[in-house]
């Protein structure tokens, strides 16, 4: 059984923050809330969602899995406008995901959960550093990295206390510093890993501009970036593995 | 002969009625003002335009027909800017129309009226249903049948006294009840008929999501919608021709 | 030595004014500003620009000549939000350009001066006619003449005292009249050339809708287009070339 009601921005912030990774994907219903976990089919990125009980406007279930596509249910939602409400409901025996909207109904069919690709387990990883940047400043390092590059290095330089993005193009480079002044919150330790610009920009698209996003990183480690959606009754972890420095 | 002057949101909205349908049409010059009747190709869907003599700032003809290459014409209508009056003055001799917007003049050549498509008659149907419904319910049904289907179901359900679309794809499925309450007006009547969506798609451009839609329907009937343009001194009707139930 | 200061909108701009013709050009770095010379490689429109010493917050240099990608350039320059500074420090030694802009911080290769196609000479013409004219004005001509034709005809009706536009098309046309009135200012002499609408096109994307542009003409003669950028500190002229008149 699974029965809600979510205004329409917050399930589909929540459903953005998946779907730049993966097409489909399995929405475990539990009693706190969902969970959606997913890997991309490269195993490079994966992703991490909870979304509280507490950020739907009513929430019941008595647990279980269902899989769905991504793009297909994200369509259904974005029929809602701003601030109106997506009521869900289950249909056990059809194995088809009831939406209502102000008037519209539809019916989406599910995937089954077997045909998923396997949930990843994200790794609990003690990283040496950790950095509280604004949403905004990912967008900007990610632009600039990408005019010169397919790679970039978040790093932290623990003695000068401060976070950086480093990109070499061929000819071209760019780096950027953000210094204790310039972020929210930093624990420094040295800490320097290259990442495929291309996930991180698609983790970018989900990530608000005004979101506070916590960054812990290593000496060629994966970073993991944390950001809290549905006004802080949802979160999001990213975690993208590193690549082996071409240098 | 034929000279006139109008408001180019005016003539651009009228043109826009017939050029979601067809290429070319023939515009009837008439002491009233213009007329124009277009069936597509396929001789699925038909439109009837009707433009007040009121409309316009001034309008004189003795009568005629002239036949337009619509998107040529509404190229030159557009270069007007919002508010801006076009002039339209019909050279007999060359048979060209001249188009004079603010210091801009035009030459636009006109078509041989006999190598356009017949004009269609609208057959005078006595349908059992009439809805009045917002452009913008139109619209959100259009989006939402789109997103599951190529077909869409019009209906009306005469004991429950409400308007309905369906749309059903091979796995997901939307439905949308309007009741006396949402709608302007219902006239009830038991009506269901089965429509191609890209020709409710094409007609939905050309209506104002504000206008006031009078949508006659019927068992496996051809709908007609009507609404007015040019503050109520112009007319359209829209008629579309049924599908064969594919169940 | 180069170093200087900049709005990032004025560097923008002053780089537009140069890209829409060629993707590569030579900077001349001289004490009073920079001046950039370029042809398109058709050898059909030209385009010379100064922006002087005083459009930068700080500008030094002991003179040189350096080569850039116009496109690699202004990318950089866009990473500036509206109103930011960018500072530009040629590195004599690696022959590279350092930008920086906000904390970021960014290195361009720059190209051999010698391998980018040779700077023009504008001749110095004595054209008859001179007219003065808002940009928004050249831009509705262009988009009028566009509609009907690839060529365009600009002239000046010595005894009317009117600066006209004509586009022939093989079926319609279009005429556009500025008489004394319309204009900001007319020297009138009799004047009409053919032109490439492509070219002008290109031109009238970096001329600002409200810039007042001087256009010099002749009889077959190339038209000369000059205008401000930089409010006052800088200076851009396009030359066009005729095309020999069709008919």
């Amino acid at each position: 059984m699974f029965k809600a009601i979510v205004s329409a921005d917050t399930l589909g912030d929540a459903l953005d923050s998946v779907s730049v990774l993966v097409d489909e994907c399995k929405i475990r219903l539990e009693e706190e809330g969902l969970t959606i976990r997913a890997v991309d089919p490269a195993n490079v990125g994966m992703v991490d969602l909870t979304l509280d009980a507490a950020a739907f406007e009513s929430y019941e279930t008595d647990g279980g899995v269902i899989g769905v596509n991504l793009s297909r249910l994200e369509e259904f939602v974005g029929m809602a406008d701003a601030g109106q409400l997506v009521q869900l409901e289950l249909d056990e025996e059809t194995r088809k995901l009831h939406i209502q909207i102000e008037g519209l109904e539809g019916t989406l069919a599910l995937i089954d959960p077997d045909s998923i690709r396997q949930e990843p387990d994200l790794p609990d990883l003690d990283l040496p550093a950790n950095v509280v940047v604004e949403g905004a400043d990912i967008a900007r390092a990610v632009k600039a990295a990408d005019m010169v590059s397919d790679h970039i290095a978040l790093g932290v330089d623990a003695d000068e206390e401060l976070f950086y993005v480093d990109a070499e193009g061929d000819t071209d480079d760019v780096h950027l510093e953000l210094t204790r002044e310039d972020l929210i919150d930093l624990t420094a330790g040295d800490a320097r890993s290259l990442f495929s610009l291309d996930y991180l920009q698609d983790m970018n698209k989900a990530i608000p501009s005004d979101a506070e996003v916590t960054m812990e990183l290593g000496e060629e480690f994966p970073v993991k970036l944390h950001f809290d959606i549905a006004e802080g009754n949802g979160q999001v972890t990213y975690m993208l593995a590193p690549r082996i420095q071409s240098d």
